[in-house]
């Protein structure tokens, strides 16, 4: 068997055509972002839904079902590339189907209403206005799940979406020592960043130079500019528009030039995933990132590992001092102690390296209570600020500022915030295995030479797509499965805390 | 009858549809002539021939035509909108049904190899390079022709794609008194324009001011930026991306502010048009531009009969010392002389207002002794130079800037040179309309204001889409069917020439 058998190949072909259209999709939700007139939002909508629509339609067509049926039995070599597209054209066409029309209709018109509502209800800290969308919005995942089927939790029906082959009871285990562990490190860490003030860097920082200067970190970390490109956007991030063409986005402050640099050091890292997929697969699975916890682990590790690294400031520090003459005033330990400064904060998006995952188990456990019945959503706000307390010692006074904070849950996205700390646990653990495979790593980066470690990365995670779920890939690229012993060690090693 | 009639709606769901596509292709086209990271290509190409063939299929498929028929036999009255809008449904349809899809992708297939032959034949001025390609591209025309069917010549069926009813013998007329007129014009003004040094205005005009400027004057003319913007492309174009999204570009010369303003003046006209056409009709042929030369009409009256008449710079003079002080030591007559310099030159893109029209008709004659098989391809070069000498007076001593200048005919398109006079005729007849019909107009335009100009196209033009044919739409509109004589007349009292 091979890839010239007729069904594989009428796969493969509707498989680009699918991506053909996604690419135009994802250009239109770019443009939206980056430069659309106000006025064109109405029409690209219509056209988003439209061409979106499609997509669903020309994917959960009959034929596409007997053709990934005759591959099953044609039987593909279980350990050949073919088979792993099979299997995951089976996961697609399975999540597709299973779902009946009207539920997806259904899901998409509370959305857009639950949207709003929780919009208003954040603005005004109101957490009654958006209570009984979300609670229309959880029935609804609710009938998903039995939809998709599940053999545990319904938790896991959703989270297989964005992270195949993930379990919320195998989840809970790794996530409670993650817990603990956190608990006792956060004291030390923040006594440690006692002595760096929060405002150390603030200054004027013209936005050609932090453009210019971001520039040159990510072209040095390998993001190929004659295959992607930095716009500004008011959130953040990597989208791909199609074969060779990546691009990634960030924002700015004039005050603080680490606010854009980070997040581009962040989508910087996605981006790479994304041009160290196999082109010649692109729009396959073969072609396609391995789950959302493997690419967030990507941009974690160039994000934290080597751009809050104290090698990082050392190279860079000069250069720096190029593009901000006023930085000359510090030592490039200076810049490092303070892009690592530890300090609980309310709002996820601005946590700090040790916290970050805090925010994440505490929407993990709620998720799971709400959808296994265990938690109603009228008692969502009380057990969010509990629990908040109980983890980082701050007590929330606006729900604003507590459980409306995120837009996922008014998308009626839930199972998607494991995959964070999925990211920061498997950076940590990649990072750590290169290292211990290329004994001069740390050479190497404290010259800003990072070849070596893409490379690493490419051999081990980008080049194979989803040839393996995204478990196995760990366990094939470090040798043990997703824990979260590498990410506590890195932890305790920076801030000097003995285990 | 009336819009609730089945078949009818069934027509606009199709029509919006393929707009949506389309659309998206348009941004498609857009992004790779303004950011797309090189790389990205080859995919785009795909891209934007995937969507295209979609689009022609979604629109010739039989039902299309089962409710096109239906429609018509139901018989709406003829002087209703629905009626224009089932008489270009038909007309689209047939051009798109009568040709096999053979000879389409025989078509796209030559062309794309033709395009490459000539960009080398041009590069080298080798006119053989790219003569086997031409003698194709010809002969896929005259296959076109006969499928598309025409009563007198083969050049009729491809002219009325892009001016739907025109026909050669008719604008054979016009044409022919237009080039003995300006004929007698060029001597006379190319005298005037002696005193005007072609390097008049050469300085230094940094490229923020210039865009900074080129904004305020488009939106002065009213182009509406909330659902409009302006980037940077090699050739300046326009393009509506969707209902509410219109993207001028423009191209800078530091050295030459006129440059990048004359191409958005130009561009804005087209702008404007297609923000003027009925939103609620966009999709159908209601809300589409009646024909290329009307929309050459638009973009030339606001280039020529605004921007290069004297009240312009009467009023943005000042305004422009503001942006460029270095202008501050001409007046504003110079400026005005400047701009409406003549001086024949072998490349039509850089020609003046007189001999622009000059370039055309040789084309046009050309293009139809080609198709009526009265020359061949391999006496092209000669009978361009002979004719292209005894119109301007210049002798081409090479290819590249005699028949090898422009793209067109490498991408197969002939019949479409005409609109660009069909514009120029059409804008200084409605010119001269507006100012018959609105006294204050001279008045209004000396201190800036273009509302009421505006207010008349649209009134005249732009709010009627294709409702009527592009002749009947300027005999309804100026009270004449299209001829030269306006626009010579403006000619010859522009440059102080007796009649």
């Amino acid at each position: 068997m091979n890839t010239s058998f007729g069904p594989y190949r009428k796969l493969q072909k509707r498989a680009r055509q699918i991506a053909l259209v996604a690419g135009a999709s994802e250009l239109l939700g770019w443009d939206a972002e980056t430069g659309m007139p106000p006025a064109g939002l109405a029409f690209r909508a219509e056209q988003l839904a439209f061409l979106g629509g499609q997509a669903h339609r020309s994917w959960t067509a009959g034929v596409v079902g007997g053709w990934i049926k005759a591959c099953e039995d044609a039987g593909f070599d279980p350990a050949s590339p073919e088979a792993a597209n099979v299997r995951e054209w089976r996961r697609a066409y399975d999540r597709a189907t299973k779902l009946p029309a009207a539920l997806v209709e259904k899901f998409e018109r509370i959305r857009a209403v639950a949207r709003e509502a929780w919009r208003k209800a954040r603005e005004r800290s109101e957490f009654a206005l958006f209570r009984p969308h979300l609670e229309k919005l959880l029935d609804l995942n609710r009938r998903k799940a039995d939809c998709l089927g599940f053999a545990e939790s319904p938790y896991d029906a959703l989270l297989d979406g964005y992270e195949p082959g993930a379990r919320a009871a195998r989840l809970r285990v790794v996530f409670d020592s993650l817990k603990a562990e956190i608990g006792l490190i956060l004291g030390p860490a923040m006594e440690r960043s006692a002595g760096t003030p929060s405002d150390l860097l603030q200054g004027n920082y013209p936005l050609a130079a932090q453009m210019a200067f971001n520039r040159e970190v990510a072209g040095a970390f390998g993001f190929d500019f004659s295959a992607g490109r930095i716009d500004a956007t008011t959130h953040p991030f990597c989208c791909t528009v199609g074969a060779g063409d990546c691009r990634l986005t960030t924002r700015y402050r004039e005050n603080d030039f680490t606010y854009s640099l980070y997040s581009i050091l962040h989508e910087a890292g996605h981006g790479l995933y994304e041009q160290g997929l196999p082109a010649e697969q692109f729009g396959t699975p073969l072609g396609t990132a391995a789950s959302l916890g493997i690419h967030e682990s990507q941009s974690r590790l160039w994000e934290n590992h080597v751009g809050r690294d104290p090698s990082f400031w050392e190279h860079w520090h000069p250069i720096a001092c190029r593009h901000f003459p006023g930085l000359e005033r510090f030592r490039p330990e200076q810049l490092t102690a303070a892009v690592n400064r530890v300090a609980p904060t309310f709002i996820r998006t601005e946590s700090d390296q040790v916290t970050y995952d805090l925010h994440i188990l505490l929407r993990f456990e709620i998720e799971v209570e709400m959808l296994e019945g265990r938690l109603a959503v009228a008692d969502l706000p009380a057990r969010w600020n509990d629990t908040f307390a109980r983890l980082t010692g701050l007590k929330v006074s606006r729900d604003s500022e507590g459980c409306l904070q995120d837009i996922h849950w008014s998308l009626g996205d839930l199972g998607y915030f494991p995959t964070y700390t999925l990211g920061n646990l498997n950076a940590a653990q990649l990072m750590a295995r290169a290292r211990a495979e290329q004994p001069g790593m740390d050479a190497s980066l404290a010259k800003g030479e990072y070849t070596a470690l893409l490379a690493w990365l490419r051999d081990r995670i980008h080049r194979h797509g989803l040839r393996y779920p995204p478990d196995e890939l760990i366990q094939r690229a470090t040798g043990e499965p997703t824990g979260a012993a590498a990410h506590l060690a890195c932890l305790r090693r920076k801030f000097g805390v003995s285990s």
